[in-house]
């Protein structure tokens, strides 16, 4: 029931994902008088779905600790009780991400030396990806908090990036070590004693999507600012670019014979491409999609709730804190 | 001495400002064995030029604490000195910025009612251009520190974009009141009872190059990180556009057809036109320029010093806070 145009883009963004993987089962929650006339659109998603009503729903602005009082009755907190019961393997809603992830978190709880879970956000960058962890999940973060975002970025990077030993860069406002806050300092000084792992020190905002490192680790309120920075950098250009080229009618001439090259490098920067993020750190898998997003989008980020499943995320990031730590 | 390329770029970027504005007068402080031969190359230069000698020069990574040590003998210290003695408008620097932000506080002194001094950066948006402060001066910053700093990003608007009564935006993690540190909740709360100021809310990353506001307030850790995701994500999508051009004889030719386009886009984003910011909050007038910039993007930053002067900021920063506070 969660996102901008929920639950029609919920549904449809299952069909898309069951076209490109048949082996998959839905199980939805939600207000079933709505989720029915969808379903019904798509017999081969219909045979593979069942549907768990309730019209509890969470509203985008529920506090997270109000969230917590409608576990038992809302779809939110049904569809993770789902998974902590073990009848299903991943959860994934595209509703307000702070009653989601308090809910998680509260009925999967952190995994063992995790004390609280990270949103990871994968971006592009010259060499390809990267990832970016907390990206919005934990406004205020210790040196610990870095350290085993650190730790779990590596496990996500293994996984989604296929990278066996992926740098990680640790967010600053400058390279040299004297720069930034206290808890970046202690981070810092952890970090380069774990042999484990490929540290690589200190970068700065440009080295997100320059692909300096393969991972960034940042406090969540400096990655969500970030994120959406790149995001309306992104917006920005591509307005300036659509104004210049339909300024003058070199520019409209150039544009229609280089046409399919536009299009590409829309794809390659397609935010739908990047959607869906997993709560890292907990028990279960949890997958996020961005409220907006259309059903390519969900489609794509059911596409990461299954990497997960596949790649088994939560043992994979246990063993390496057990390595690391 | 300061910057990449200094003290060419410097004497070079003086020669560009001074042949669109021959009013000007420069006084050099630095290695003048350096500076002399440089000189030598421009006579209109030369003939409103000083240079004052010194070989003592502030490190790029000379710590803050340490620069005040060199107060009177480095070309820093010397150069902001002149100033605060009345014999210059405005000194200009483009190297260590802690350094040269701890020497100019110490000599200049806050204004009346400024505890902290604001690093401001120019960002282009949708609409034109936007101010962001502090963009990293103040790694942490209190509610008080993001108060002053709307009140002055008002004044800086209203000099540099020319608005009455700009839009002043807070950067948070979501639109919603709830969200954010508590250093954020208080500072929205006592902004908003700012009868004076045109206050809109919380603004996210992306509005700061949506140009939601005018003026995007903020701490100069976020500040920094999302001025470096900005410039780092415009190199990325130049980067991507011109890979997508070059990768077909569609993209090359459309490319040749529509070259002043892409060269108006260029011009458009040129990080050499955004150079140049006040230290905020001072008694007088000091001008921080990017080390790695040009003489075009020097000369910029002397731009921003004869406005400021021009438009006597100290003093309508003063009036500012006594019709505010």
């Amino acid at each position: 029931m969660g996102g901008d145009r929920a639950p029609r883009v919920v549904v449809e963004g299952a069909y898309v994902a069951l076209q490109r993987n048949p082996l998959l089962h839905f199980k939805f929650f939600g207000d079933q008088d709505l989720i029915h006339p969808l379903l019904d659109r798509y017999s081969s998603l219909h045979r593979c779905s069942s549907i768990y009503h309730t019209t509890q729903v969470i509203a985008n602005d529920t506090r997270p600790t109000a969230a917590i009082r409608y576990r038992k009755e809302s779809s939110m907190g049904l569809a993770i009780e789902e998974v902590a019961k073990g009848k299903a393997q991943a959860v994934l809603s595209a509703g307000n991400t702070g009653a989601y992830m308090a809910l998680s978190k509260l009925i999967f709880q952190c995994l063992e030396g995790i004390d609280r879970p990270a949103l990871p956000a994968m971006i592009p960058t010259i060499n390809g990806q990267a990832l970016m962890l907390d990206s919005g999940a934990n406004v205020e973060c210790s040196a610990q908090n870095l350290i085993q975002f650190a730790l779990m970025g590596k496990s996500l990077a293994q996984a989604l990036l296929k990278i066996q030993n992926p740098k990680v860069g640790l967010l600053n406002v400058g390279a040299e070590e004297i720069k930034g806050r206290q808890n970046l300092q202690e981070a810092f000084y952890q970090l380069q004693q774990i042999s484990d792992l490929n540290f690589y020190g200190f970068v700065e905002g440009d080295d997100i999507v320059l692909g300096t490192t393969d991972v960034v680790i940042t406090d969540g309120f400096t990655g969500n600012v970030g994120l959406k920075a790149i995001e309306g950098t992104a917006k920005l250009i591509k307005h300036f670019l659509s104004d210049a080229l339909n300024s003058s009618w070199k520019g409209k001439l150039g544009y229609l014979i280089a046409k399919p090259v536009f299009k590409s490098l829309r794809n390659r920067i397609d935010p739908r491409l990047y959607n869906g993020a997993v709560f890292l750190g907990l028990k279960h898998i949890a997958i996020k999609s961005h409220g907006g997003t259309d059903a390519i989008g969900f489609a794509q980020a059911i596409k990461v709730a299954t990497d997960m499943v596949h790649y088994r995320i939560c043992e994979n990031i246990e063993r390496g804190l057990l390595l690391c730590l």
